[in-house]
């Protein structure tokens, strides 16, 4: 059997059966040391082709999305970022000046590179680890909903997907959408704070409908969003429009967000509404949208409209 | 300037100069907690084509020495693997058995995978990001050799390049040597013990005469190698038989060996006969071969001869 009869996600089963089972399903793998500090470790690889496409990805926000996904991998377990290993290979035509560019995008998110490797590829590959800490307050993971959470997001979606579009089509304009898809940032910037009143957590990088799929399942719950709560990013409704396509799928559908997912119990709403907007509920079970008050299950793959 | 203008090394000193200076030039990268524990991180990156040939590798091989060279940058600093991250990229055409040929052996090596990612990629890179851990007696550094310090190394080098040649040139037979280059293993049984006697430590990753003159540079001192007392390994002495090559030269410079070279003081000289075999003398300055009681300069590049 080859890799491609499997699937990416079919492979990453397979070969996570030879791994520790207490690793696996979280953004960063939990480490807790002696002290009462917890350790938080993940790792990322861009292939060239595959994640990105240099003829449409300027270097320097390039490193910053590579850096980004990470960082927010740490965020989205309520901890913060500390150090990275960044490990590249480039081809040997490559320019030193896009090498240098990608390089300081990685570094300007501010996390402290102390290690990696340089080699030399047929084709760009990026592969960052990234090390956060955090503590048993902070500590958020996927598996924490309870019923009765209310489900936040932390901003509008659908803005890198939007871009992507644009990008594809090789549309005039609409560079908010193209920025965002190019350079989406992360919340680092609130991701502990959350962590000490979330229940659950997931960043944003395949999706809303995915992300709310990962947390009902892990947390053994079940979860409503309403539609019509759904922050949609003013780019991705500009984009949607001119290419007649649903906003509201944009949205669920939107990848490399990198905003934060998470449900908070009903004592903690007040503080919650800092740092996102209310779009669900936390349910029994099953995975449903609820639109024009019906629910449509979105439990088992991509939203039908 | 293209990436090919300036080679890996001087691409990585161009990039270095981003990084904090404070981690470069050891192993690994040394982080100190407030606890007194101090961790290491330390990353490789192997890609096909460049750092080794699927059809000379069998995938069990290829993963237990990528796993390998990690575990070795731990066991140079003194340090004690804990985990690993390990991100591969495949062609989609892989077949899944290779894939799993070589996570096995990448897990075989005993050190917990936490985490990594898996992704599709026109040829097989395989990233792996080591944690380790150690304490201020034990953690050892490429930069502490003292005048007067013995050197020595942990095991008989040369087998690794011999196997290497073997393979490049197809020739029947010195299954040791090959196995050598294709299975190194490493010194993670020593590498913690040694960093409680030794003033500096390094592994043999880019060869003997490199890595003394990396010790003696990090260190501000010089250092005398006594061609006699080098250890060679027989299988590298049949091969270089059988090619008209020196010994010698093979051994000062294969690469990918994976034994330690380490300097103590006179009073731990005995403690550190357990652990190897003396090879030299750290001296003032400047980086000698001694043979036939002449001094060879061996501190700007390759060894004359």
């Amino acid at each position: 059997m080859k890799v491609k009869d499997l699937g990416e996600f079919g492979l990453i089963e397979e070969l996570a059966k030879m791994i520790g089972k207490e690793y696996i399903g979280d953004d960063a793998a939990v480490v807790r040391g002696k002290d009462g500090r917890i350790l938080l470790y993940s790792s990322d690889m861009l292939v060239e082709g595959v994640h990105f496409l240099p003829e449409w990805h300027p270097p320097f926000k390039l490193g910053r999305k590579a850096m980004c996904s990470n960082v927010s991998d740490i965020a989205a377990m309520g901890g913060v970022a500390e150090y990275a290993l960044v490990s590249i290979a480039v081809p040997e035509n490559t320019e030193l000046g896009w090498v240098k560019d990608l390089y300081r995008g990685i570094a300007d998110t501010g996390v402290p590179i102390i290690g990696g490797d340089t080699v030399r590829g047929k084709e760009v590959v990026i592969s960052i680890s990234i090390i956060g800490s955090t503590d048993e307050e902070h500590l958020t993971t996927r598996s924490g909903a309870k019923v009765g959470d209310h489900v936040l997001v932390s901003g509008p979606l659908g803005a890198s997907r939007a871009g992507l579009e644009v990008l594809k089509r090789g549309m005039e304009g609409y560079a908010e959408a193209v920025e965002k898809h190019l350079d989406p940032g992360c919340r680092s910037d609130i991701g502990h704070e959350v962590g000490a009143i979330a229940n659950s957590m997931i960043d944003i990088s395949d999706g809303l409908a995915s992300e709310i799929r990962h947390i009902a399942e892990m947390s053994g719950v079940g979860a409503e969003l309403y539609a019509e709560e759904i922050p949609i990013h003013p780019s991705a409704v500009k984009v949607s429009e001119a290419l007649g396509m649903d906003a509201l799928r944009i949205a669920l559908e939107s990848g490399e967000e990198y905003e934060l997912l998470f449900t908070v119990p009903e004592e903690r709403l007040e503080e919650a509404r800092k740092y996102g907007t209310v779009i669900g509920r936390i349910v029994d079970g099953g995975v449903y949208l609820v639109r024009d008050g019906k629910r449509e299950d979105i439990g088992k793959g991509w939203v039908q409209f």
